[in-house]
């Protein structure tokens, strides 16, 4: 299958970019602490991460007629590192140990000193490392080598999307501190926090950079925004149904920091009394235990939470698809497109 | 005085160009919580601040031949921007309660709730508060409307601003887990942390921004690397024996922090056994009172620390004004950043 090679292709282009870039920011300062931040930070860019965005920037722009070229690749890697600035902050507000299989870059900042400071060492470390991330993407953005007309445009968009995923996040950190959230409330936090964020923008700015007309970038919302929302709903089932070998995240996390996920919404709509009480309980609880989460997990199959979200899934990736095929864009990657959709939608890591 | 006036009429028109920027930027969530939160983030940006970037962005533009224009203002906000993101996250990294004479940012978020989770929520939230207004920057500085050729050109420096700063960052966060820092390394953090990032940077992206030539930028870096040392060298000596109502920070923080300044490295190297003792016990411990750090105080008076860094801020400021006599560049400029070298060296907030 030529299309399912190119992407494979598309993301270890973006992988040697990025080592490329990386290799080109060395640590302005001689000190060898310094020195293994910048490798720890190099790390968890390079290795893991299934590359979505950058992908879905490609094919953004080989949609508007963009050819196949240097640049597009090196746009596509500053998303990667947008992504990874996020996780890394993401990890520290969250309190994750795990994440793409590996200790999480604030952890293992602290692990690298001992002592009563090491632990706020290790969230100050993470958060300059997230924002050194964030700016180089930007970097990285701006020095594409688009003409700088289209260069704006998708620089635009970048901006939009930075304002709203950082608001998604909030709004997610937000529910965690309120009593609970409905299936209507939960579905903003994701329309934000992933739908924007992960499929439309990206898309966007891909198509932007190759001078995408309106009705075009209107095209890839209609197809973003509904495949975003799959995205992040099979996201929460993984996260609560997956394999820890094949996310690299704790099938725990998620209930144990109390994620209010549609998953969990549905689950509290239809609970009875006593499975209610159960999930009260133990969702949001640290002390979870994997025979108490297995005991959580059974209600949300029981309840019908589980089959919904599947539903959901799939009425969104059949949204996204239809809106594909109605869409004026170049066949190959409305092809590349439409076998993504698929993938993201049911992927198990 | 004519430049007095104008220097004053750069951070006020800095200001105006901010608040019609915020303005632009509603949260795009419909919640009132999220609007809650832009809300504190722009008050903290626009209440407060010296405004020290700026100035500098504007007169290292003036200085290469730019005409005050309102590209200029737009590109020196921006790096108030880039500030405030950057002093949101120090505040959580050093657990600060107060700046610019008001709560934190993370604080005041944490305050908005209540129950176990506002301390985690008030970190999470000043950290994605914090990264908004340093994407913002950038959104800014992009948006000026400065010619692509010199803007990429300004970027480049603006890129190496954010590495460097960073990095400096990064290295005075090490220096609290580390057993003690002498003078020389006290100063490597202070070039990174302040002198590059507060002075040198922002003058030459004004000046890349007006086309300086190479050799300004050098002359930039002459004047702006001493003025930038004593700047911090003087927030060194506020930060332990400033007026609280004058400083807007607490008097106590930096030695409760135990911050490795050269003022602290200076008392070391010099102290009896008796005085080590005793700023050993108090440097760095967060019990430390009012009567306890005044008897530190008196030991960084009578070991002479505080008369050498008195004594080194003169030296530097000599230098910054020596380099700057000798620069090729337009008069009115030279002579405000002179005033503004001897202002920012003997201020006493």
């Amino acid at each position: 299958m030529p299309v399912s090679f190119t992407q494979h292709d598309v993301g270890s282009r973006v992988d040697r970019r990025l080592a490329g870039f990386l290799e080109t920011w060395r640590a302005p300062v001689d000190d060898p602490d310094v020195e293994a931040a910048y490798r720890l930070l190099t790390d968890f860019i390079l290795r893991g991460g299934k590359r979505v965005r950058p992908r879905l920037c490609y094919w953004g722009w080989r949609g508007a007629g963009g050819d196949d070229s240097e640049e597009i690749i090196t746009a596509a890697a500053a998303l990667e590192l947008c992504h990874a600035g996020l996780l890394i902050h993401d990890d520290i507000m969250d309190g994750s140990e795990l994440r793409r299989g590996r200790v999480t870059v604030h952890r293992s900042l602290a692990g690298l000193h001992h002592g009563p400071g090491a632990e706020m060492f290790g969230q100050a470390g993470g958060i300059l490392l997230g924002t050194l991330s964030l700016a180089w993407s930007d970097t990285m953005l701006s020095s594409c080598g688009v003409e700088p007309h289209r260069l704006r445009a998708a620089h635009h968009v970048f901006d939009a999307m930075r304002t709203e995923v950082i608001s998604g996040q909030y709004l997610d950190v937000l529910a965690q501190l309120r009593a609970g959230a409905s299936v209507a409330e939960a579905l903003t936090v994701i329309r934000f926090k992933t739908a924007k964020y992960t499929v439309e923008r990206p898309l966007q700015i891909g198509g932007a950079l190759a001078g995408a007309s309106m009705e075009l970038l209107e095209s890839y919302s209609r197809f973003g925004l509904p495949l975003g929302e799959a995205f992040q709903l099979r996201d929460d089932v993984l996260g609560t149904f997956g394999s820890e070998s094949e996310t690299g995240k704790s099938a725990l996390d998620d209930l144990r920091e109390g994620k209010h996920t549609v998953l969990f919404a549905h689950a509290v709509r239809k609970a009875s009394p006593a499975q209610l009480r159960h999930l009260r309980r133990w969702h949001g609880n640290p002390e979870l235990t994997e025979e108490r989460a297995e005991e959580v997990r059974e209600i949300l199959r029981d309840t019908g939470a589980l089959a919904e979200v599947e539903q959901m899934i799939e009425e969104r990736v059949h949204e996204a698809v239809t809106a594909l095929s109605a869409a004026r864009m170049e066949p190959e990657a409305a092809k590349a497109l439409t076998l993504m959709a698929d993938r993201l939608a049911h992927r198990t890591k």
